[in-house]
């Protein structure tokens, strides 16, 4: 790690920590997207963003947005950023260093009399992590044109939708397609990795190759909810006893297809329902969801073929009924920018810090960001891979360090010439 | 099924579906213990006993008694009965048909002007169906002395005591000890078989060999809840990979354990909590609730060794681990009486009814009854074996002709002569 960083790492801390302060108070660390604690949260990035000179606005699609315009607009606009918000009992850094790092470099430039060429927007996304309203990354997707008029109709539990709660925090969802851009040339993000590659290993900085797609997949299982008692084994239709064989299979076929080959590849069953849930009732009816990840996307449709015909066998054996598969969610994995990985990797060996190439196995808005720009990510380590819980924790020094990698690419990118088809991305 | 029976099975029938009308209208059929509706109930039940000529009281645990006394009271106590509360969304019939028969029996007695020897007693136990405060059978507990004064701290999820409860509905929490009773000589009860084995065999009555032990085990598995996107299959502890496979295992040796001899057995997993239950968390935590019943104490004691045994090993292979079985309850199974069953059989052969032995995987008062008296049950069809839910069958005439079996039985009974040990049961 090397002794001198071109930015100041315990402002950049002193902003993390004084975010965490934003906090439900018996539930740390929660500032939840649209609660009136994450607009608390975002007033007060508001007003380091403006002490920044930075020109402060909301977009349509809830993006808190801070620029600096630069000497010559036309080149197009540099974007780093990432969220304040957090999942329930979630961490002080996930999201939060992203959009400090982008908030301190900003200051750093300000600080060194830099003005760049390219304008430079520091972005703070709206609920990138999955809001009461059941979307996710509901800022990135609006910049990126991938918001939809029918997601405004999602409601929270008590009933508010979407549109109401965009409106509420500054957006405008009767133009909600105006978020969209095609004026970014690149976008940066960092992220804590949150996972335990980088910190086993040693490594101050990860360059991230691609973020994983991610497919969602529902399975229900019908079986006949009788007496616990009274109903003889060869008469059940004892739903769980499908689900419980399938969780296995999950886990059997995920483990091949990772072992495979170089493809990053997960699989987990996080949600099982099991109806009526009572001690004395045989399982009539159970409903898994199953998250896979991958790099890969046809090992994703492997596993959702092999998943597809062991449930419909475990179905066969309770003598219960198996649904059709529900696709809940399919996002594609998004490569990120190999100009951009080679400017961050020179940087990175330039301030002399330990590096690698590593996979995102998580979502991040980077990855709708891709979509309109070329975009790159960094990782820095985080402490036993935790994340979205109170004890995650990442390294005052390690955060600067990645913050410092963006900064001098930043630097670099903005020196650089535009590229073949850059504005048609 | 003979044409002419010595009760009125048209009187009979018409009181199960008055109490049926008692109920919360938006979830038929539903008259929890405790509740307003349950209160109702009673009252109904109370007005009809009196009606019948019985002298009507609740005693220490709450039990609905009507008494006619004997024109020999040292003969002791004939009792007969059932329970009038339901599950949430449960049947007509579950208690109901046994509590509304035990009424008829009363009825048909005094139309009959017949006048016994033994005093007799209709009774509708307390709370059968698992109450709100965690418990089952409390009105029969107390009849028992089976109750114990730790149970009436239990709450219900609002915070009311069971002791404040069975105050509430007419109980005295503060001697409840003086609802056990020493001078009942037999208790009889009909119920619906909540199974398919009579009504497969056309069979009208079945006669109740013994009452299941249940034995009810808790198991935990603790893991960590790590991301599902960014956690290496290789790296995971998945309390639920664990808990699924304890599914499968309980399954196998409940198949092995049934067919490995002419005793009953069958056990269940009706609870699987997952959390944090989140698509995209691996499990950090599972909870299992086993359900396992036997006529055969030995046989549950050998599922217990070999679920212990194996849900060891599978935390192991998925690198989490397991609390200590938990036992949450573990109810002896209880014979029924010889002498009775063999005067039930000769009853329904008189009345020209097909019979068969059978025995019972639920629980009911009468395994509670069994400690104080001697016990006896007869089981008339359901259809399809469907219980505790709306659907819930039983047939005008069998369920009369099952009453007319108790009451043929009881009149006999009423003539035979004590029998030894009777009164030190």
């Amino acid at each position: 790690m090397p002794t001198a960083l071109p930015l100041d790492a315990d402002r950049l801390w002193a902003d993390i920590m004084a975010l965490s302060e934003i906090t439900e108070p018996e539930r740390p660390y929660t500032r939840r997207s649209f609660s009136p604690l994450f607009l608390k949260g975002r007033a007060w990035l508001a007003e380091r963003f403006a002490e920044a000179g930075l020109a402060v606005r909301i977009d349509a699609a809830g993006n808190l947005i801070g620029r600096i315009e630069g000497k010559n607009p036309a080149f197009g606009v540099i974007t780093i950023g990432s969220h304040s918000d957090t999942v329930p009992s979630g961490g002080r850094f996930d999201g939060i260093a992203g959009a400090a790092a982008a908030l301190e470099v900003a200051r750093a430039l300000r600080d060194a009399q830099v003005r760049l060429d390219h304008t430079l927007e520091v972005i703070d996304f709206l609920a990138e992590e999955p809001s009461d309203y059941g979307l996710s990354c509901i800022g990135s997707r609006g910049m990126a044109g991938a918001l939809e008029a029918r997601m405004l109709d999602m409601t929270e539990p008590h009933g508010e939708t979407l549109r109401a709660a965009l409106r509420r925090v500054g957006g405008n969802p009767d133009c909600f397609m105006s978020a969209r851009r095609d004026d970014i040339k690149a976008f940066l993000e960092l992220h804590i990795e949150q996972g335990i590659v980088l910190e086993s290993q040693s490594i101050d900085v990860g360059i991230v190759t691609s973020i994983v797609g991610i497919r969602r997949i529902e399975i229900t299982f019908e079986g006949a909810a009788d007496h616990a008692g009274t109903t003889p084994l060869a008469l059940r239709h004892d739903a769980l006893v499908a689900a419980a064989n399938t969780v296995i299979t999950v886990r059997r076929v995920a483990e091949q297809l990772a072992a495979s080959g170089s493809d990053y590849f997960v699989a987990t069953v996080g949600i099982l329902n099991v109806e009526p849930g009572a001690a004395n009732v045989v399982p009539g009816r159970c409903r898994l969801v199953i998250d896979a990840r991958t790099t890969n996307p046809p090992l994703a449709q492997r596993f959702v073929d092999e998943v597809e015909r062991e449930s419909e066998r475990h179905a066969e054996v309770a003598k219960v009924s198996r649904a059709p598969l529900v696709t809940l969610s399919d996002g594609p994995p998004a490569a990120c920018d190999s100009t951009l990985r080679a400017m961050l990797r020179r940087s990175a060996d330039e301030l002399g810090l330990r590096v690698t190439d590593i996979a995102s196995g998580a979502g991040h808005d980077a990855a709708f960001m891709s979509r309109i720009c070329p975009m790159a990510m960094v990782f820095v380590p985080c402490r036993n891979g935790k994340s979205h819980t109170p004890e995650e924790w990442a390294d005052r020094d390690q955060i600067a360090a990645g913050a410092a990698v963006m900064l001098r690419t930043i630097t670099s990118l903005d020196q650089s010439p535009p590229r073949a088809g850059e504005g048609a991305h």
